[in-house]
C-alpha cells in the first residue's frame, strides 16, 4: 500500500519546529518521503513512474505527527458521567472500585474500542494505557489497528512480579502495534513487600517502570507518614527508578522529588483535565521545563476528564500555568506541541512514532485549517495549542491505515453497535436502563 | 417556511431542568410546538394535514436552545495568535490599540463575519459584541441571519453621551435580528466626566449599562488610587447601575462588589478562557452562585481567548471553581447549561431566545450525541458539559433559519473568502504574507 499525501503543510516536529510545504509518502507502514513537492520526473522508482494506491490532496491542511495520550485508561469510558462531582479518594473507592469489580473482560474489550473511537476523533494515534485485563484492551487496539503500550497496572487488589513478567513477556511479543511497560498503580495502593518485588523485577529486566505518582496533597502527607518520604523519594531509595520510568500526575512535587526527576530521566505525564475537574491541583510544569524534566501529555481516563480530548488538554497545560504562575508567558505553544507528540512518543518509548520522518511509522494526523478557529494563518502553531478543537482533525493515520477521515471510522465495526455495548454495560451494571 | 424536527431529545433549559423525547416545530421565525412526537392524525390544522416543507428526523440527537456569547469583540478575529503571552495591560496598550487604529469599517465588517462562522460551529446562536464602527458589526450579523446585541464601548479615545444616544436609538431600530444595550469600556479607560454622562443618560433612558469590570488586580487598585472605592462601588456611587446592567470578567470582586451586583440585579459574564490565557485570575463563581447573582459567560474577543468556543467555556467555567475551592463539586454541569444559555439570554435582553418554548424565538441546535464523547448516555446534561466539543454541533439555527449544518455554513458567501479577506487585513497591517 503506497499512499502519497500532497499539496500539505507539514509540522515535523523535527527540531527547530516549524512547518513545511511539501508532501508525505507512506509505504505500508512507513514514511517513506517527506519534503518538497515533487514533480511528476521525479517520481521514478526503477525507472518507472511511482505508482500510488491512492493520492490525497490536503489542500494546503497541516499534517503532523498524531497526539500520543501517555495515560489513560481507556475502557472506563463506561463511567462517563456516572459518578460525579467528588474527590479522588470518595470518587476512587465508593463509585468506581465497586463498579470496576463487576467488568467482565469482553466489557474491557468493548469498552476499550469506545476509547479508541475517541482518541481517532482527537488525532490521538497511541495510548499508554494502565487497566486490569491488558491482553483485552491490547486485543481491541489490534482489532482497532490502533497503536497501544500497555501499563503494567499492579496493587494490592491484584498482580504479582511474575504475573507482571509474564505480562511484559507476553505482550511485547504479542503484535506489532502493542508493547508493555511495567507500572503499578500506586504507592498509596501497593504494599511496600509487592513495590520492592517490581522494583526488583525492573533491575532484572532492566526497564522504566511507571506510576501514579503524587496525584493529591493526601496521597503524599500519607506516603511521608508511612515511609517519612515523599512517594518520589521513597520509590526511588528502593531503586525503582534504576532504569528510569515516570509518574502520571505528578501534581504535588517537592523541589527534592523534583531532583529525582532529573537524576532519574523520569518523564512526568501531565493530567491537566483530570487533575481540574477531581480538584487535585496544578502541577508545577513551567519548574519541571526549567530544570529540563522531560513533560508528556494525558487525558487520564473518561470517569475523572470525562473526555479524551488532546486539545483541551493542550490549552488546560498552558493555561493553568499562566494562571498559577500569574505569567501570561508561561508554557509556549511550541512546548506544548512537544510534549503531546514528541515527548509522548519517547515516555511511551515508542521511538520511532515521534516525528514525520523517513523511516518512522506513519502515524500522523491531518488538521483541517480551512475552518474558523484556524484563521486568520497568524501562527499556526499557536492556533493549535489556543483554538484548535476535534472538530480539526480532518484524518488519523495510524501504522499506515486510515482509521478515522471526515467523519468516518475505519475500524472494522459499526460505531452505532459500540455505542449500544457500551450503554448495554453499564445498565446491566447499574440496573438503571440506557435508551440509545 | 415551516420545519418539524421529529425523533429528537430536546433540553428545552424551562425549570426543572431535564430532557424529553419528541418533537419541535419552527414556523417562520417561531417555536410552535415543542413535545411528545405526535401521530399523523394529530398533524391537522384546519381540517387538513400541516404540510411541512422540511422534516428532519434527529435520530435521537439533542435539540437545545443555542448558547449565548455574553461578551466578545467578535471582529478582532484578526489579532488571533498574534500578540500572544502577554498579560492584559501590555498586551492591549502595546499590541492591540496600535493595530486596531489600521482597522476600517470594512475590515471590521468582513472580520465580524469570521468570528459569526465560528460562532456557529460552536451552537453560539446569539452574541453580546463590543467593538468599534458597531453598525458594521452589525450589518454583518444581518447579512450572515445572525443575532447580535451591540454593547455601547465608549472611552478616552471615542464615544460621548450623544453619539451613545444616537447609537441607541439608531441600532435599537435596525433589524429584528439587532439590539442595542448601553455601555463603555471600562472604567481605567473612562473619564469620571464621561462615565458621569453614560449614568445621567442610562438614568434618562431607564436602561442598564454593561462595561468591562475588575478584570485584573492591577485596574481594581488603580481605581481606588483614584476614587477610594472599588470599580463596582464608584460606579454605583454614580448611578451608573441604577436600571441594572452588569459586568464582563469580574474577576476581582470583593464582598462589597458583590452586594452592590445582589442590590442592583447585575449580571456577571464570566470570561474564564480570556482570564486564564492572560493570567488574570479565577472569578468567584461559586460565592456569586450562592449569593444568587446571574453569571452569564462569554467568550471575550479571539485575540484573548484564542477561540471562540462556548465549550471550552462551560468546562472552565466549573473546572477552575474547582480547582479555586479545591472542591469537586463546585458549579454544577445544569448550573453551567443554564449560563450558557438562559442567563445568557437574559443578561443580553433576550427574553425570547432563552429556552425552547412556544412562542419564543427558533434559535436553537442539534447536538450529535453519536459521537465517543457522547457515549454511553449516563447523563446528557455533565456529558455535553465535561466532554462536549465543537464536534458535536450538528445543526445551528437562528430565527428560524439554519446557518450551519453537517459542517457547512448557509451565510450567503463561501468560507474559503472570509479567510481570504481576514489573511489579506492582517498581511496589510503589518507588511507580512499570510498564505492561505
Amino acid at each position: 500500500m503506497k499512499i502519497r499525501i500532497t499539496n500539505a503543510r507539514i509540522l515535523t516536529m523535527e527540531e527547530p519546529i516549524g512547518i513545511i510545504r511539501g508532501e508525505l509518502h507512506v509505504t505500508d507502514n512507513r514514511i517513506t518521503y517527506v519534503g518538497e513537492i515533487l514533480k511528476e520526473s521525479e517520481l521514478i522508482q526503477d525507472g518507472k513512474p511511482v505508482e500510488f494506491d491512492r493520492v490525497i490532496d490536503a489542500e494546503g491542511n497541516l499534517l503532523m505527527p498524531g497526539f500520543k495520550n501517555a495515560h489513560t485508561h481507556s475502557a472506563m469510558t463506561f463511567l462517563r458521567s456516572y459518578a460525579e462531582d467528588l474527590p479522588l479518594k470518595e470518587w476512587l473507592y465508593e463509585k468506581v472500585f465497586p463498579m470496576e469489580a463487576k467488568l467482565t473482560p469482553q466489557d474491557i474489550y468493548d469498552l476499550s474500542i469506545l476509547g479508541i473511537m475517541e482518541y481517532l476523533t482527537s488525532g490521538i494515534t497511541a495510548n499508554f494505557d494502565m487497566y486490569m485485563s491488558p491482553e483485552f484492551a491490547a486485543k481491541a487496539s489490534v482489532d482497532c489497528g490502533f497503536r497501544t503500550v500497555i501499563c503494567g497496572s499492579a496493587n494490592d487488589f491484584g498482580g504479582t512480579k511474575e504475573s507482571l513478567r509474564r505480562e511484559y513477556e507476553t505482550l511485547n511479543n504479542y503484535h506489532d502495534l502493542i508493547t508493555y511497560i511495567l507500572g503499578f498503580h500506586a504507592e498509596y495502593t501497593t504494599s511496600k513487600e509487592l513495590m520492592t518485588d517490581i522494583a526488583d523485577l525492573a533491575k532484572e529486566l532492566r526497564t522504566p517502570v511507571y506510576l501514579h505518582n503524587s496525584e493529591t496533597k493526601e496521597e503524599v502527607e500519607g506516603c511521608i507518614e508511612r515511609y517519612g518520604m515523599t512517594p518520589t523519594v521513597f520509590l526511588d531509595s528502593i531503586g525503582m527508578f534504576d532504569y528510569g520510568g515516570g509518574g502520571f500526575h505528578c501534581v504535588h512535587m517537592s523541589s527534592e522529588d523534583l531532583d529525582v526527576c532529573r537524576k532519574r530521566n523520569l518523564y512526568v505525564v501531565t493530567n491537566p483535565g483530570s487533575n481540574t475537574k477531581l480538584a487535585s491541583g496544578i502541577a508545577p510544569i513551567s519548574e519541571m521545563l526549567e530544570r529540563k524534566i522531560p513533560v508528556a501529555i494525558g487525558t487520564d481516563g473518561p470517569a475523572s476528564n470525562n473526555c479524551l480530548d488532546m486539545f483541551r488538554e493542550m490549552f488546560l497545560v498552558t493555561g493553568l500555568q499562566k494562571l498559577q504562575n500569574m505569567d501570561a508567558q508561561a508554557v509556549s505553544a511550541k512546548e506544548v506541541l512537544k510534549m503531546a507528540t514528541v515527548n509522548g512518543a519517547l515516555a511511551m518509548g515508542l521511538t520511532e512514532c515521534d516525528t514525520l520522518s523517513v523511516g518512522k511509522y506513519a502515524d500522523l494526523i491531518m488538521i483541517d485549517l480551512c475552518q474558523p478557529n484556524m484563521q486568520p494563518m497568524n501562527n499556526i502553531e499557536k492556533n493549535l495549542v489556543f483554538s484548535g478543537s476535534k472538530q480539526n482533525v480532518k484524518m488519523t493515520m495510524v501504522n499506515g491505515k486510515i482509521l478515522y477521515e471526515d467523519g468516518r471510522f475505519y475500524i472494522g465495526r459499526e460505531p452505532k453497535e459500540v455505542y449500544r455495548k457500551a450503554n448495554e454495560i453499564i445498565a446491566r451494571m447499574t440496573g438503571e436502563t440506557r435508551e440509545q
